[in-house]
C-alpha cells in the first residue's frame, strides 16, 4: 500500500508519480550541507550519476545543482561557448528552439536545423552538410523533445558528427530521456548530457543534473574570455563537486539536502537493476501504448515509429476534439495528461508521459487506467474510429 | 512530539531546524506544475512573500526560482547592471566579497567598500562620499553577512543613498536576514531584496526568493543591451510569476512543487502572527545568547553591539582552542555549530545560528542546550574565563 494520499495519477511528461521512499526522503530532517552525513550522501549521489550515464571515464565530471532542467542549458551555453562562436542546434520542437534562444542570450552565433515538418527530425546527411559548411564549437540535440515526443537517435548521429567535424562538442539535452532511453556516455563519445530530476529519474523537481566529458571540461579551461555567469559557472562548481565525491566538505552555494536525499534514493532504486532492463521495460510499455493509440485510430505527433520516444507519447486528437474537451474527461477518471506546448499544433494534441514507477512498478495499474480513460473520454465526446 | 527522528540539533546559520509540517509538505504527492491545485499554491506563496517583505506596492514583483541563495546575486547582476556600469558593493564579509565577484562575472565595474576591520561595517559618511564620487547604477548591502554576523542598518542607510544619489538602485542581500530581521521594503524604499528558503524562513534549501521594486523592473526594461542570462533572466520569469499569482497556469521552466508547498507552509506559519513579534522574539533570544557569550568571557566577530545580527552569533574562540577542538565536543552534546568561513579569521571562530523554530517554538529547548554545550565543551578543553 502506498503511503501517499489518494490523488489523480500524474501522467504528464514530468513531473511524474513518485515512489513512496523517494517522497519520504524529501522529509529528511535538517542536516548541515557540510556535515559528514550529508557530504557522504551527496558524494554517493554524484558517483551514482556516473553509472546512470554509463561512464567510467575518470575525466568525466558530474554536476548536481539546485535549479530546473533549463539551468542545464545555461551551464552549456555560458561555459562551453564564447561570444561569437558557432553553435548548431538540432531542433525537434519547443525545447530545441528554447536551447537555441539560451545560446543567443550568451552571444553565440546559432544555426538551427529542423526536420522537414513538425514531428520529424533532421537527417544525418543534412547534419553532415551543415557541419562541413562552418566550424561549429558545439552541436546540440534534444534526445526526446517533450513538446513533440520525437526521439533523436544518438549513436549513429555522434559517429557522423565525429566523422564530419571531430572537434565539435556533442551536447545532448537529456531532460526527457535520461533513465528511460539508453545513453552510453563513453561508448557514444558524448561531451555533455544535461537533465533534470523530475522526469524518468523519478525525483521531485528542483535539481539540474549534468555530465561533461574531459574534452568539454578542457574546452571550458581553454576559454579566451571568462564565462558570463556566476551560479551557472562550471569553474565555481568543479572543485565543489570533486570534493563532495571525495567525501570532503566544500562550499560554493548551499545545495538542497532534502532533494539530494531524494535523488540518492531514486538513483539507488534505479541502479539496483541492470539499466538495460529499465530501458526494455519502458520500450515494452511504450509499444503497448502506441498500439492502443493506433487502435483508437489516432496518430502520433512523432511521425515515424523509429522517431517515437519510449517514455512519452504525443497524440493528435480527432479533428472535432480539443485538449480542453478531453483533459477534464481524463481528470474525472483520475488521470492527468498534459496539453500541447508546441505552438504550431498546441490546440490539436495531448501528451501522455509513461516513465518511472508508473511503468516499472508491477503493482501499479496507471498505464491501463490511462488508456481506458482516453478510450472512454473520446467515446463520451462522440468520437468513433473512422 | 516531533514526527522527526532524533537527530543532532542544527544550529548553523542555515539550513536550520524545520517545523514538522514544513518537512511533511516536502513529501507532497506529485502534481502537475500547471494544474489548478499547484497553480493556486504557487500563487498564494508569491502573494505571501509580499507580506513577508512588507510591501503593498502593486509594481513590486516577487520571484521564486529553483536555485540557491547565490542565484539571487546572478539575478541582480545579470539583469540590473549592464557591462561597464558602476556598482558599489558594501562588504562586511565573505558574502559581500562574493556578490562583488558575481557582478564582475557579468562585466560590471565594481567598487567594494569595507569597514575598517573584520567585524565592522562601512559608515554612512564614507558611503555618501563614495556615492558622490561616481555615478553608481546599483549599491548593494549584505543585511547580515553569514560569515561574520555583522548586521547592516538599512533604514538610515537607504535615506543616505537616496539623498546622495537618488537614481542609484538599493539592493539588499537578505539571505541571512529575511524573516528574522525587520525589512520594510516600501517604507525604506528598497529596490531589491534577494534571499533563500533555508535560513530564517525555515524551508529546506533549493529556492531563490527575491522582491524587486517597480523602479528596478523599469531599469531592467530600459536596458540598452539584453541580459547575458537565460534561466536567471527576469524578463523570462516576469510573466510567469504574474500569471501564477493571478492563478493562471504558465510555463518557462519547471518549478519544484514540493519545495513550493514547503515554502507555502512555512510562510503561512510565519504570517499567522505579527511579523513584529517574530523580530522581537529573535532579538530577545539573541540578547540572551550574546549575554551568555560575554559571560563566558568570549568576544563576537561583530565588534559593536549595534552591528550584531539577531539570528546568528559569530564567536571568537579562546586563543588556545580552534574550531576542530570545540565542534566535536558540541556534536557529542547533540549540537551542530558551523566553523568559520571568513578566510582572515577562519581558524579562530565558530558560528551559532539561532533562527526559526529553534527560537520561536516555545516547546523547543535548542538554545539553552547549545549554550550549555558550549560552556561544557570549553570547560572540557580546559578553558577558564580570565
Amino acid at each position: 500500500m502506498s503511503s501517499q494520499p489518494e490523488h489523480p495519477t500524474l501522467l504528464i511528461p514530468g513531473p511524474i508519480e513518485f515512489d513512496d521512499a523517494v517522497l519520504q526522503s524529501m522529509s529528511h530532517y535538517s542536516e548541515s550541507h557540510v556535515g559528514p552525513g550529508f557530504v557522504n550522501t551527496f558524494g554517493e549521489t554524484l558517483s551514482m550519476t556516473r553509472k546512470l550515464f554509463q561512464t567510467t571515464a575518470s575525466d568525466a565530471q558530474p554536476f548536481i545543482l539546485s535549479g530546473s532542467g533549463t539551468l542545464g542549458w545555461d551551464i552549456v551555453a555560458a561555459n562551453l561557448v564564447e561570444p561569437g562562436e558557432n553553435v548548431l542546434v538540432l531542433s525537434t520542437g519547443y525545447f530545441g528552439d528554447g536551447f537555441a534562444d539560451c545560446f543567443k542570450a550568451y552571444g553565440a552565433n546559432v544555426d538551427v536545423l529542423k526536420g522537414s515538418a513538425v514531428g520529424t527530425r533532421p537527417q544525418i546527411p543534412e547534419i553532415e552538410k551543415a557541419l562541413k559548411s562552418k566550424k561549429y564549437k558545439v552541436i546540440t540535440v534534444t534526445h526526446v523533445d517533450t513538446s513533440t515526443g520525437v526521439l533523436s537517435e544518438l549513436k549513429e548521429f555522434t559517429k557522423a558528427v565525429n566523422g564530419a567535424s571531430p572537434d565539435t562538442l556533442v551536447i545532448v539535452d537529456g531532460v526527457c530521456s535520461v533513465a528511460c532511453e539508453e545513453i552510453a556516455f563513453d561508448e557514444w563519445k558524448l561531451d555533455g548530457v544535461v537533465t533534470a530530476s523530475q522526469k524518468a529519474i523519478g525525483c521531485p523537481a528542483g535539481l539540474s543534473i549534468s555530465m561533461f566529458s574531459g574534452r568539454a571540461i578542457a574546452a571550458v579551461n581553454a576559454r579566451k574570455t571568462p564565462a558570463t555567469a556566476y551560479f551557472a559557472n562550471i569553474k565555481n562548481w568543479m572543485p565543489i563537486m570533486q570534493n563532495y565525491e571525495a567525501k570532503k566538505p566544500s562550499y560554493f552555494a548551499t545545495p538542497s539536502p532534502q532533494l539530494i536525499h531524494a535523488l540518492h534514493t531514486a538513483l539507488t532504486q534505479i541502479l539496483a537493476k541492470p539499466l538495460s532492463e529499465r530501458f526494455s521495460r519502458h520500450k515494452e510499455v511504450s509499444d503497448q501504448i502506441k498500439k492502443a493509440v493506433a487502435d483508437l485510430g489516432l496518430k502520433q505527433v512523432a511521425s515515424s515509429p523509429e522517431d517515437q520516444a519510449h517514455a512519452m507519447t504525443a497524440i493528435y486528437l480527432p479533428e472535432s476534439i480539443s485538449p480542453p474537451d478531453i483533459l477534464p474527461k481524463l481528470a474525472k477518471s483520475g488521470v492527468v495528461f498534459a496539453g500541447g506546448i508546441h505552438k504550431e499544433i498546441a490546440s490539436k494534441y495531448v501528451r501522455f508521459g509513461h516513465m518511472g514507477v508508473s511503468v516499472t512498478d508491477p503493482k501499479r495499474t496507471d498505464i491501463q487506467k490511462a488508456i481506458n480513460a482516453l478510450k472512454d473520454g473520446l467515446s463520451e465526446l462522440g468520437y468513433q474510429k473512422a
